[in-house]
């Protein structure tokens, strides 16, 4: 990462041509854009580089779904039905549309209402406000491309989803966290950042309140049945200056392992008008086929549709066809099942590692989750967890790598050192316990 | 489309909660983005739609490939092979990194330096220079996401792949045209265009030369062989207030019919510096499997990388899985070989119709290609091919729909509405002749 760090200063390699007065004196610098400026320092790469120089060392870092639980035998069902036929098959190879494979959206339309409808709320949603994206990412994307300008304001949960945080700073966007706590994003603690914002003459720039709702990453934690109307009755209320959209992070929706599932926020919005959702089978089912989608408001579909024309005109329409034939044979809903089982069995074996490991140390405690990959671990106040603290490198040594909290929380407001993501997703019962147990060492000695 | 245009007006809707005076009331706009204006009216929808609404049109239009050639039995057999591994299978269903898979990038570099090798010329080119991309056009967007600010400056053919000049627009950036004939992109042209700008002081605004190498859209001509390395040296030469770098869009590369294959702009970049080349297998081999490259400059691969690890980081993991397997068997060649001898034998239908049935009308010509997926019409002086002419409805009522070449110009310099893009890749032998015949049957209507 360093290597190139020193391009973007803009270094000139100069090339004399004779006399350096001459006009055919060649100075030729790469200047690049200011989004790639922008883009600069995100810390995935650096972390995806440190484990991958030394292999040996037990990954908690990294958000990668269970490599074992990934589902070659119903992807071998699925690609046998549809390359038997020789016309299916040859469709699925050919270009497709824009906005998606038609089957595949009309399946997510169903089982979106139907997940809604088993919990007691109907969501009006049409086939036409269903894009298929290149997983949910590149729906984020898409949707920081079509609403914001530079300068622009986002509200984001604060600790909130890194590569989000990095995608806004990319776009040139503001990002402005907003406490939460266990029941996730504080209704009041966005009011008061709204009032804030107005009063410093900024509201008009406020173009959306982002929210993990399910099982987030960095904390695992879904925003609690009571706070979803009112979340979306705040960003109703305070479009004033221009509407603020809520986009719906629901990544995690399939990972739950006790308790209910809790409705969309879509349920709640009557108008249609304000909420994004961003949805995925990447975690669910596999995210090499990576197919996202978006349920968005009816008037943002054709400008989204516009810039994804320019850019890819339509994502990859063998994964489409792919993914549809997966739901259709019932492949899907199998599978999540198992992995359910899976992923529980790995989170309990992480928190009973903490129990064990991190709970007689004094000032540490995490958040014990019922869903999702994450467990979230806050260490003393001042403590930095950081790459330049005084555990980054003691973990390392100890075997253990890990996200620090630092890198989740958005570019504004407060930023807490004292954080460490953990993921159980990758790594097996035996290393989960292993790991944490390196990570205990670890900041044992680093506290002294 | 117009549907939405309307929103992109930022109507108004407004919502009065009682008193308009009243702090409470509420006038909710979505405004959209600079760039989501800067999206607006490409054409591929609108003919994308025309092609949809009348099903039984010969579309002469779509870029699509040939469905009939579309490889079932090869990915059917790579397919069984890359699954018949559980382990190798999850591997292909996990995340991969953003750069792209490495044994499919070690492909691409053996392809791209064996090409070159066999035409006398040595490509220096390392793995670490190659970028796995979701089809050439996500690395021609992130190569202008890289490079380019609103108001920067790429010359382009004229006329060029009109998808590229939508993505620029898209982008705030300026195309500008250079004139080309039978052998590509004018080396005089583009120095007196260089020249030109520089007179107005916009030299330091141009980051790029936009050139499809071989067999470009819309019209099949390749850059010839002696003009490949003038280009190079142009742009190495005029590189005086800022790199301007040659993107070489090499998409039809193996569409070759009949002659030799010619070296990549890349045999005559010496340091290493100015040549972009975008490449894909969706031409030549499936577009809904969908994965492209870059070679890049070894300076711009971190910089890319920056932008995609925060929009997808990386493009999906199977599609490079499949496709590697697919070179490694051996299965690529055999296919592209097959299409050569298919495409061949519907470019000579295109061409044999065209000359029985455009041949005899006074003032039309084309140019009769050896490779590619078109052929470009020229009509008599100020006739008008687009929508609102005398020939588009006309042909459409005949049966027919072909791309305007209007919408094949950069948005400065010349654009000619007497052009037409027409594509013998879909369609059957039998209605290429038919479409061609009402074509003309149009054309003789129009001309009165």
């Amino acid at each position: 990462m360093r290597e190139w760090r020193s391009i973007l200063k803009l270094e000139a390699e100069v090339r004399f041509a004779g006399d350096p007065m001459n006009e055919s004196t060649t100075v030729s610098h790469t200047y690049l854009s200011q989004r790639a400026a922008w883009a600069r320092g995100q810390p995935i790469s650096y972390l995806m580089a440190q484990a991958l120089a030394q292999p040996e060392l037990i990954s908690l870092a990294a958000g990668f779904v269970d490599q074992q639980t990934l589902p070659e035998v119903p992807v071998r069902t699925a690609l046998e039905a549809l390359l038997s036929d020789a016309t299916d098959a040859r469709a699925a190879l050919q270009y497709g549309t824009t906005i998606g494979y038609p089957p595949l959206r009309e399946a997510i339309r169903a089982r979106a209402r139907q997940a809604d409808h088993d919990l007691g709320e109907e969501t009006d949603l049409s086939i036409e406000q269903i894009v298929v994206t290149a997983g949910s990412n590149q729906l984020l994307q898409l949707v920081g491309e079509t609403l914001l300008d530079p300068g622009d304001i986002v509200l984001c949960t604060s600790p909130s989803y890194f590569v989000y945080l990095g995608t806004l700073a990319n776009l040139g966007a503001r990002s402005i966290g907003v406490a939460m706590d266990e029941e996730g994003l504080i209704p009041e603690a966005l009011e008061e950042e709204l009032a804030r914002l107005e009063d410093c003459g900024d509201l008009a720039r406020v173009k959306a309140i982002y929210c993990t709702s399910y099982f987030d990453n960095p904390c695992s934690v879904s925003l609690s049945g009571q706070r979803r109307p009112q979340l979306v009755d705040i960003a109703k209320r305070w479009s004033r200056q221009g509407r603020i959209h809520v986009i719906e992070d629901a990544a995690y929706r399939d990972l739950r392992y006790t308790g209910n599932d809790l409705p969309s926020l879509r349920a709640y919005d009557e108008e249609g008008d304000t909420v994004i959702v961003a949805g995925t089978f990447s975690k669910s089912f596999s995210p090499g086929i990576r197919v996202g989608w978006g349920l968005l408001p009816e008037d943002l579909v054709g400008p989204l549709l516009e810039q994804k024309g320019n850019f890819d005109f339509g994502s990859p329409n063998f994964a489409q066809h792919l993914m549809h034939t997966v739901l259709d044979l019932g492949l899907f809903d199998e599978h999540v099942q198992q992995l359910r089982v899976g992923y529980r069995t790995k989170l309990d074996a992480m928190l009973q590692a903490a129990d064990q490991h991190l709970g007689p140390i004094n000032g540490v405690r995490w958040i014990a989750p019922t869903g999702g990959l994450y467990v979230w671990v806050t260490m003393p106040n001042e403590f930095d967890t950081g790459p330049t603290g005084p555990l980054f490198d003691r973990a390392l040594e100890a075997g253990v790598l890990y996200v620090p909290g630092q890198y989740c929380y958005p570019r504004e407001g407060p930023r807490y050192s004292n954080t460490i993501r953990l993921s159980f997703g990758v790594q097996p019962i035996e290393a989960i316990d292993q790991g944490v147990r390196a990570l205990a060492v670890a900041i044992r000695e680093a506290l002294g």
